[in-house]
């Protein structure tokens, strides 16, 4: 959670932007107190005649957009240009840049949130004059739970706070929903590519869907958003999509197997708000359902590789294990049944602590001795898959549930082998957390431990056929991509985002020749070219503003002469380089 | 409201149909009652034997998938083939054979629900033997509010209910949704070509943003799926894209202008249930905001058109009229402000009642004598665009209203004509619902009566500014398409649909090349084919039978003459051609 000085100097951020850019204020002081924080600025003009919810409602705008908040240093001469650095005193070397996502990107040495969403709702609690056109402003950050001056949000809503997303939800602008929708394209066109259709079940269930012991677990049902319809129905907003796809495989014994289906929609949980962690947000998750054969576990786990690679991780491998060797593997440490549990939860975190700190995790759950040892021999396996197998073999071949695991999983191997799946690290420690799993389960990893995990599954053979309340297996496979993780780390690797997703601003001069521009629209919309042109009688200026605010990579401009000549004027907004020519041209250089 | 015969009808041939194929069953006698119908039925398994829950289950779960349920006639001669009509009598001679969308088509003369979401929940109210071999099947049909012998429906739910997705909610399986998002696809490709961006807004929004006054209607509001968060916000679905909008709009006001987005996106309104109607549904919207520039309209028109078009609607036009000139109307007809409702509500039934119906129904309102015979001669008005309009500046160009709705509507012709927009229709006596236009009003319709209007919108200049408690007028001018009539339209015109986007399915002959196999996967797909391999072990028949099931529409067999011989062979599933051909002639034959 941010801490409080981060949160308050964050929103004052925003609003000195807004001062600055704006209003053409200009900072004089500022100072942080324990839950306030102040900012005093000069400006010609009468800063106090502005309503405080007019700068309330701006900060907030910002604020509730969820913007990445990146801190990077640079070297004085590395520092990108048009940042401003004339006020960083020349004996600092390395310059920290704070940039609030798209808003503004400054130097600045004081903590900041990572996500604006973070720092809560921002309060003025007041402006005031404080000399001859100098005002102070003091803010405030309140979150849910947290009372200001005595003042305790909820009850009735302002207008301000009624136009707001509610809580933990977001709205997509262009800027977000472009590059939401180029990952999404992207995830579709591999799953298809597999041979997974597409799939969609409704935004809510029978809320009893998920009170059955089959689904969720009981800690879950707290994060459901509950509600009935005018008919008294017990509904709830749903919670995944492996519960609907359980739900909707029973009912529909018609659908041919193995069914191979993706989803990518909405879910909703009543949680915590963290930096990237909302109450609406997507999955994506890809399934095949009636087979148990070990080749549908390679081709998921080829599949999900292959989507993440497309989506340009390249540095990406599998980590996979399997629960009835896990289970082996405590049935040969002689682990009993109600310390197999902690003991999971022990190796799990191999990875963060180390061997030696998991000895210790095992040893403070009372797992000791030869108990202990033998775990610690099994985990400590580290070679490539094919002789981690062979070494576990050794071990733990003679137990039923081991051999059993051990079998799948050089089943997989062999599998991801012969597919030419490369980068399988089998991982004797991995346990994942869901109960549902019965065998085969995997994770992908970026070897950037900043990036960790981007996804993670395994194979559940008995869920759905509970589901359904047949007494047969009906045996499950799937991988959920962490969306949204995916989406926040493109955003941090890719930079500057497309506004729009408009390729041509076509300019008319004047009204005279507004026919022949739209004519030129037409033809360039008709070979399939994302066009706009002007709507609002504007002057050529305002017009080439326009398409830069929306970062249009072309304009065409068509005016009395151009008109005659039948040669237009093609901008490239990027180089500024200009070439008078034929439309036809246009097209085939832009298309 | 589907009749009851129709509804038990629809009902029972889904389980007649269960019966025959899976049980081997044959039909001996049926018979319809009041609210009940019969069926018996021969077959050597024994039948009391089957839970009824089992029937209930299957056919329930047909209706659930919302079936088109379509009936043609044809002459005997031209029954289309594998559809058994020895049971018609010869003296037929135009049979009617009825479809329930995959699931069956079968001749029958009976009454028939146009879609399986109208027949209500299906109850087989009992089993019983009846003869040696023989069996009736006792089922009603109920639906919410409808009692069936003193058991009403709700309280906890069965099993089998809880299965089921909620009332008014569909699931979409594969074949339903690769429809759903080619159009989806195609419409948001015809958008963007015209500048408009994609924009997203949450699920749900704050209650309270639904009963402010320039949000929807308080009729509206009863519709409502409302709900409190664990903090006890009150929150609820939304109930359409066009309030968010401007709830979104209010608090960006950074967003350059104008700004042109465009939605598709689900929204609930708990409403009753009819055939094409459902509580949760898809909306399509695209609009301009922030220009009062008649070129908007054109805009939006024309690109609203190019949709329709685009979706393969060639016969449509656009009939636009505009609000001032209605108030022009209503002032040269002297109506009096207490009955402009009323007259607005009699001139709107021009195209289904004629002007004699028009004249009635003025009448019944209280609009007589001059004032009747004023509002006709206007409405009465047929000639094209601009003509009509220069009658209609003739009588009602001297009112303010009126000739600014004319001057409005004058300009949005030229632009529409400089465009090249053609299928335009002035019609003076269209009105449209929605009280928030202010000016152009507009709706696409078909030539074709069945199919009535596709889309409809207008500008409305008010109400975003207002919402954003502003001033100024924010003015927007957008169309929403009707995207569920158009995908209904849509699957009764395109007849059988597929149910994979897999276009090939590898078979391989055994075990031995399974590597080989799986390299000839592993290339497809990397040429971009959509590609499926048997995940099963099955055999040649059986892979086979499950690439038919889904309609897949190649088939390459990998055994081991072709690996040595580096050919393999390619079966066209349609045509049945096959083809011994290399990888590189099989890609660039089918990619």
């Amino acid at each position: 959670m941010a801490e409080m000085k981060a949160r308050l100097e964050s929103a004052q951020h925003i609003l000195w932007r807004i001062l600055t850019y704006d209003y053409k204020a200009k900072q004089t002081g500022m100072q942080f107190y324990e839950n306030k924080i102040r900012l005093d600025v000069k400006c010609s003009r009468d800063m106090t005649r502005v309503p405080k919810e007019e700068f309330e409602e701006r900060v907030n705008a910002v604020i509730r957009r969820s913007l990445p908040v990146v801190k990077k240093f640079y070297k004085r001469s590395e520092v990108p240009k048009g940042i401003d650095i004339s006020k960083v005193p020349e004996n600092v070397k390395e310059i920290r840049i704070v940039s609030i996502g798209d808003f503004d990107t400054q130097p600045c040495g004081n903590p900041h949130v990572d996500n604006t969403s973070e720092i809560g709702e921002y309060k003025l609690l007041e402006i005031k004059r404080v000399g001859k056109d100098t005002y102070r402003f003091v803010g405030a950050v309140i979150k849910e739970g947290e009372s200001l001056e005595g003042e305790i949000t909820g009850k009735k809503l302002s207008q301000k706070e009624r136009l707001q997303p509610p809580k933990g939800t977001r709205d997509f602008l262009p800027e977000e929903m472009i590059l939401r929708e180029r990952v999404f394209d992207t995830v579709k066109k591999v799953f298809q590519r597999y041979g997974y259709d597409p799939f969609k079940t409704p935004a809510f269930e029978n809320f009893e869907l998920f009170t059955m012991k089959e689904s969720i677990g009981t800690g879950e049902q707290d994060k459901l958003y509950m509600f009935e319809d005018k008919s008294n129905r017990k509904l709830a907003l749903r919670f995944d999509q492996t519960v609907p796809l359980a739900r909707v495989v029973s009912i529909n014994p018609q659908l041919p197997k193995p069914f191979k289906r993706f989803e990518i929609s909405r879910v909703w949980r009543y949680e915590e708000i963290k930096r990237g962690r909302y109450r609406e947000f997507w999955q994506c998750d890809v399934d095949i359902v009636g087979t148990k054969d070990m080749l549908a576990d390679a081709e998921i786990i080829d599949c999900a590789m292959a989507v993440v690679e497309e989506l340009g991780f390249k540095d990406c491998f599998m980590r996979i294990n399997n629960r009835n060797l896990l289970s082996g593997m405590m049935q040969f440490a002689g682990i009993p049944k109600d310390k197999v549990q902690d003991a999971f939860r022990a190796i799990d975190k191999l990875d963060k602590v180390g061997i030696e700190g998991v000895e210790k995790e095992l040893e403070s759950r009372g797992i000791k001795g030869k108990q202990k040892e033998k775990l610690l021999k099994i985990i400590g396996i580290k070679f490539g898959p094919k002789k981690a197998l062979a070494k576990a073999k050794d071990l733990i071949g003679s137990n039923k549930e081991g051999s059993e695991g051990i079998r799948e999983l050089e089943d997989l191997l062999d599998n991801l082998e012969a597919i030419g799946r490369m980068n399988i690290v089998v991982d004797l420690s991995m346990v994942r957390g869901l109960d549902y799993y019965t065998s085969t389960i995997f994770e992908i990893m970026s070897k950037d431990q900043k990036i960790g995990s981007l996804a993670g599954g395994g194979r559940y053979d008995k869920m759905i056929g509970a589901f359904a309340g047949s007494k047969e297996e009906i045996p499950a496979v799937g991988i959920a991509l962490g969306i949204e993780r995916i989406i926040e780390l493109l955003k941090e690797r890719d930079g500057a985002r497309n506004k729009s997703v408009t390729k041509v601003f076509v300019i008319r001069v004047n009204d005279d020749v507004k026919k022949d521009c739209l004519k030129v629209v037409q033809k360039l919309r008709q070979a399939g070219i994302n066009t706009q042109v002007d709507l609002m009688g504007r002057n050529l200026r305002s017009q080439l503003d326009y398409a830069n605010s929306l970062g249009i990579p072309y304009v065409v401009v068509v005016g009395k002469e151009e008109v005659k000549s039948r040669k237009y004027k093609l901008k490239d907004m990027a180089t500024g380089e200009e070439k008078q020519i034929t439309l036809e041209e246009i097209i085939s250089r832009i298309a």
